[in-house]
């Protein structure tokens, strides 16, 4: 038995359901697990389905394309283990994360390889026995140092680019080559905070609460569609320091969750938002 | 327009989806929203789906029970207002919160009556015109305490009973007039401290955190099937009067949010669960 | 017996704790329950200390203030009931939970008036047999109007004053009068969505989570000093209506608790920050 | 200069803190933070003091001790890393969380040794260069099997022993020689589900939340003095399989946060209780 996922986002219309489940079961596929949800506002229709059987025809997508309407985008993916390139700056605790859950097997992915600007993580990389890229941004211009690491991710095809702490903005040529592939964690409960050095920020104003925001890459720097967030209670004795110590905490969790919601294909991205089922 | 909603619990089949959707479409309605689950360790579907039309076919049941495998069970309620009871002893924060919610317009019912086994209540009630019955349950055994209740119950005839800190445990003949109807709010994170004085018992056991668990009430006493729970963190500060004070704000809040969903039909009860949509 | 908040703020300095619980010892009072905190960054020292004697010497204050150094500020007050008066425009909610639990006893205050500037509130408000004050915004410009409102409060000479979702800004003028005694719940996870509609900024970034904030109210709309945040949980589901609805339940949550910490004398406010005990 | 924690706990008296903290102050030692209990009902009082110095007097504890009362317990133990032993049987995630975070500094701990059951997680340990024992039960009576851990543990000295899912119960002979010094996780939110097989438990309840309760170790299984819980959310649609799954999050999340505590002297037990400062 094969399962796949298949997604739809596409303009609200009557009977939309029935149609789609239909051509499922005409092609003898059992819906395992499906979710809609409309948004009224902009008239819109969304629906993931968990599909079993024991083959799949190559023409389903273009048959349940066929009941739709215009403009609708459909996706049919493989259930299973994504590939996932990590970048990185000095901070241990986001990528550390992800490498344990990668590999007690608690995240379904292959982590292809890991890139940093700075060296300091190489050696927690190389003992999981996964590719280190050092690529430093000492003498390159942006577009420079980007074209290095577009390289070795593009060698490396992955399904997902996941920011672990990597503590440099990518240029809208960057981010373009990946559209919602490429999530970041930010060190704050977006929108407040945006910017440089959240957690002074957040201390400054006496927050009773911090938090940290999962988000898809868009140009605009701490805009793209978020994710997951998930915040903790703090007090007024947190220094600055502690803030940002606690928040590491929020930041790896905040960002392993909506990597499994990414990977699990649980996320729709329509205009600055994210449907997550 | 006219707004139902559709519950249907059933042995899971191939193509239920599909069919049941295809029978509403063919009715000329139109799905604003909708929600399945298939309990795969059951082989059980469930389903709730908000159904808008000009006009219901009164066959409209009749025509998806035909559909459906054999011994199904299917409703198809109106949205709207729901008529409540509530019974009450001595504590006014439950019964106070889903007063001024009620005349907010927060929840979306009548309070048809409340009964309280003492009298302490009554003034509070009195003040937003809702009649309180006042039926003691000195000098009466337990059916005959019962029996005054259920007939006051009748007369008001509603969709839901509220039991909103009743401190008396109901007997299975109460209970069983009543099935799925009853919601009670235990004072304690069930199944932890079950019983009398959970918040004694917290105390003494040192927890951490305390909650409140609100649910159908069925024959075994805190043993009904769980429609919501939540807690609150608590330190070695507390007293055991401290716990029960900071306890009663979750109380009332898992109170209320377990009857919002209820009256919006998102509940179904299977066996001793619930599946909350 | 009696009791006694002692609350101190000042420049840190070596002793002061002993200092300070001397004095105390010395004048034969027994200390319930005492709370410190030193702002390394800021070089401050905050202390509140509940006692309990026979008789409190009327020279306490100073004595203490004696071994304090320079420009401490030492405030002394009794434990027990506090005067409130509240402001309201339109929503039932904060205010309702307010009501019901100063009827209750759940929070220990005397609601002394309500003062809203529409009229809607007023038979809710009578209810409780507290006088309700409509002072309409009409025809009239911001300074008579406040005129007005400070004059009423005057006359109930409050401890502090509650705005519970009162939707006009008050003044510099205003404010002045009532520092750090006006506490205002604003309808977002500030600094997230500070100014209007806050819901609606919400729905439209498409955050994972929504909250209020409790906030002593300064010059400087939002942006006074925190004294208590909470949030919940949202998603994509949820229209800016809906946003609103489930915002509801946390403002009057956090509004209620930042009431209970004040009047409890448990927030020391200094620059634009708390320190919450 | 150097930096101690002080911890007292002793039967309440008059004039405590004044003592304590003037013997402090005699010897010129300045309080960074200082924290009380008083537990009421049990005439108890408890006090947390980090001193900072240039020299400690060797006969500090004992001058303190004069004047406390009869049968007080006081420790001065030296602020920074601590040793700890940890103890495995096939789980990851504790046991990496744990890892990483002491390979970032995260924790400040040195992890002398992991002692295992079994040996599938002997490559995981070797990664990080920290030696692995590998100490099976089989074929060895449990008495025969304590004995070999125990002299590994001697060999090491721990300040502290880490149950990171180590799925076997300690003897009281085992426990007896580390009172108060072995941290359990328990995968349920205790008193809830204790014994074997917690979430299969919590699923055929239908509980909404599922937590993890990290204890200190005693005689009675899944009884000792709680130092953290928390929960999570679930429905109806989480097998126990996924209960299992969330759970590890709120394990190793709760299993850190306690062992912080710990570590940190935030920590006085008493009776069966904990007080967490």
């Amino acid at each position: 038995m094969q399962r796949k996922v298949l997604i739809i986002d596409c303009a609200d219309a009557s009977g939309l359901i029935t149609k789609i489940t239909g051509v499922c079961f005409a092609n003898g596929l059992n819906i395992i697990k499906n979710s809609e949800f409309v948004d009224n506002a902009q008239g819109r229709f969304f629906m993931r389905t968990e599909l079993e059987g024991e083959r799949f025809s190559p023409s389903l997508a273009n048959d349940i394309q066929a009941i739709l309407p215009e403009r609708s985008r459909i996706r049919l993916v493989d259930s299973g283990k994504k590939r996932i390139v990590i970048m990185v700056t000095k901070e241990a605790h986001c990528l550390g994360d992800i490498l344990i859950k990668s590999y007690s097997g608690a995240l379904d992915i292959e982590i292809a390889a890991v890139i940093g600007n700075h060296q300091v993580l190489q050696p927690l990389v190389d003992k999981f026995d996964i590719p280190f890229y050092y690529v430093s941004h000492q003498d390159l211009n942006r577009s420079e140092h980007e074209s290095k690491i577009l390289e070795i991710i593009a060698q490396h095809a992955p399904d997902y680019i996941v920011l672990a702490k990597f503590m440099r903005v990518l240029t809208p040529e960057f981010v373009s080559q990946y559209p919602s592939q490429i999530i970041n964690i930010h060190h704050s409960f977006l929108p407040a905070f945006v910017g440089a050095s959240p957690y002074k920020q957040a201390w400054e104003r006496g927050v009773k609460i911090i938090g940290a925001t999962a988000h898809f890459v868009t140009d605009s720097l701490d805009e793209g569609p978020i994710i997951k967030q998930d915040v903790i209670p703090v007090d007024h004795s947190y220094s600055a320091e502690d803030l940002a110590r606690c928040g590491r905490d929020v930041e790896k969790s905040v960002l392993s969750k909506a990597l499994q919601l990414v990977i699990n294909e649980d996320v729709i991205v329509y205009g600055n938002k994210t449907v997550v089922f």
